[in-house]
């Protein structure tokens, strides 16, 4: 079990990993950041424990980085979705994914991140390779990469 | 304790969180990149047993993130330095640090990041607010922030 607090940290670094270090915390948000919505979507791509996923979203929800949304009545269903405090944390997936397709992906990178706008490759900066522009996440497009094909 | 590896998920943000993403293990990188080397120093700043910190930097050297390198001979000491792989994580600790002094940061910002070269700010994407220098980590000063102040 990993513990919540990294006591006697000023730090927001620390402060950060207490909200979203927890294991599969940051994988949950990167699916979110692919679209995925409902529990059990999550649940099949993550492969975890029901009550882990559960207990995982409540304390994202709690946080404000996801929002719960009914989209049915009977029975009641909720999906979540970032909010724009959710949003933000794309620079950190984004960084992590970059370390990784140059580090740890002998067979290429799994995904392809695109400017929307223009096909553009999305920079380290997150800025578009082509044009330029300073990308938000909701400009950018994720593609199949060599890595997820090999798989 | 947590399980080292994201089981079926070809992406590399999994793949690299399952090397970096243990608890403490992205806080002894910080402390790296704020110049901490030895044992002793990374113990006394994070304050965790010291065979956990023994296994993490193990682990950070086998990764080669970390380098070990001998500073005294009898007895023989060693400290521990970024290789040119463990400083292409500056910018997944920059952007936990950027989302956390916005969201978790009531006080301020602990620790304020400055281009060497002219003072000037460094944004979000890792540019200089002042010159628009794209930064490496070592064009960049930290300096003690309203928030470590109030602590």
């Amino acid at each position: 079990m990993l513990h919540r607090t990294y006591e006697g940290q000023q730090c927001s670094i620390a402060r950060t990993l207490e909200l979203v270090g927890e294991r599969w915390t940051l994988l949950i948000l990167r699916d979110a950041f692919l679209g995925v919505r409902r529990f059990d979507d999550f649940q099949r791509s993550l492969g975890i424990a029901r009550n882990v996923l559960t207990e995982r979203l409540a304390r994202l929800v709690e946080e404000g980085i996801l929002e719960r949304r009914p989209y049915q009545e009977r029975p009641e269903r909720f999906e979540y979705r970032l909010t724009a405090k959710g949003r933000e944390l794309w620079p950190v997936l984004f960084s992590l994914a970059t370390w990784g397709d140059r580090h740890v992906a002998p067979d290429g990178p799994p995904r392809l991140f695109r400017h929307r706008g223009c096909g553009g490759r999305v920079t380290d900066r997150r800025t578009c390779a082509r044009c330029g522009a300073e990308l938000d996440v909701r400009e950018v497009a994720v593609r199949e990469g060599p890595g997820l094909r090999a798989a």
